[in-house]
């Protein structure tokens, strides 16, 4: 995670740098099913940073290292112009195989959660702040892991929403080499971001184009799904089918009225 | 490695860049006694990088990958405001333990190769070119994988000289509880830096404070000294004994005189 692309100073607070740098990892985690392990940290560090920031930055990663049980193992430390968290997480599968983005025609394409909030919650911090309770999402993500882990036993193949649902689900058809349908009605908009986007067209692009939610988008076979639906039920996870991947290529959005909708762009670091 | 600390540009090629990234790396398996296994890898790009910058800043790292035959596993692309790379490699070690960094009073210090030439060319590049050969050992490090291989049959610990031979010596003493003696007159100063440097005085500070040279520092037990000599000679592995460590505390640097002499400081990150 790096300033002004992933987090703000003084948006975040460094607690919210250390937690959100390491959610992110273990997110990528969650997508495949794992347990995390240990994770190593590399620090960049512009030179005037005060101890009492270092330490709450090192207290923000570390409640959410002792909620998941794992340890930081290593680490590297060099200044820099921009303050940067680079980490890099392992976990373990165990019986079986890891989640990968792939799936097969037909899988049914649930999410986890609600989108758009991250969005909504950039936007405000964007413009100077906006009630902590609206950012929290964007401070402080967190990672699906016991959804991950429950998935891995039904699902054929996982991604982290991090680029935004239109992108991440592209990713997941170019590496299985297949198109989707998405049911627009279907898409879990976060109500707040029902609340304060200006119209129904902008609450689903902040949901469909927003990123940085890190819910789970997950590729069911049919023949799974009601076993999936029922477990996560019973595990108090909340999974919502939204559509179906597809033979053929391209991402098709399905509005109510049966028209199909293009999608919005996800996030692109170089703008391109 | 980040921009204009470890690494300038147009004083380094792109090639450079990513050859070094991975080799510093690939040093701190070397101090471990390690061979190298996999790697991921973190790119944070300023906006404006040509596609042909990136490819050779590939090239430099696949190059160095294939000669130890190891693979990019993963890694990650954002957008920054500096051009940094963050690899996390790891190997494995088969038969034993990993060299760490630890000592008994009475083990022998020995540093491999020559000292000083990462300084020299850093000089060299900080005032604008000097000849290529020159800046060779600054631009391109050359990890220590085979001696250190070679080297955990012998070594009580080690470490790679990344920061300066005093300071990295210091780092290792702290960790064994030590203190350690080294030999002035023994401390193998490269030849061009003896060349280039305005006095003996200058050319020790290089060798000794320097950093960069991503040569090994090794705590060996009196008893397998001889052995571990012979086994070098063999293997063409050059190594000096430049001292000991000592059950007293500090470092102390002894001149041919026999007068004692104050160690440079190391490179500090952050200028304290």
């Amino acid at each position: 995670v790096v300033e002004d692309v992933h987090f703000t100073r003084p948006g975040f607070s460094y607690e919210d740098i250390g937690h959100k740098a390491l959610a992110v990892n273990l997110s990528d985690l969650a997508s495949m099913g794992a347990k995390p392990a240990w994770f190593v940290c590399a620090l960049e560090l512009p030179k005037p940073l005060p101890r009492a920031s270092l330490l709450a930055m090192a207290h923000g990663m570390s409640a959410l290292a002792q909620a998941h049980g794992i340890a930081l193992v290593g680490g590297n430390l060099t200044s820099a112009k921009q303050l940067a968290i680079t980490i890099t997480a392992a976990g373990e599968v165990t019986g079986g195989r890891a989640l990968e983005r792939q799936g097969r025609p037909g899988d049914l394409l649930y999410v986890s959660g609600t989108l758009g909030e991250a969005r909504l919650g950039l936007k405000l911090l964007t413009r100077g702040g906006g009630p902590k309770a609206l950012t929290l999402r964007q401070r402080r993500p967190v990672p699906r892991l016991a959804l991950g882990l429950l998935a891995r036993r039904f699902a054929r193949g996982a991604i982290d929403v991090s680029d935004g649902l239109a992108q991440d689900l592209g990713h997941l058809c170019a590496a299985s080499g297949l198109g989707a349908t998405v049911e627009l009605s279907r898409v879990p908009v976060a109500p707040a971001v029902r609340a304060h986007a200006r119209s129904e067209k902008e609450a689903l692009d902040w949901a469909l184009g927003g990123g940085e939610d890190y819910e789970l988008l997950l590729a069911v076979p049919k023949a799974s799904a009601a076993a999936f639906e029922r477990s996560c039920g019973r595990a108090g996870e909340q999974v919502t089918c939204i559509g179906e991947l597809t033979g053929a290529q391209g991402l098709k959005l399905r509005a109510a009225s049966g028209a199909t909708v293009a999608p919005p762009p996800g996030f692109n670091h170089f703008g391109g």
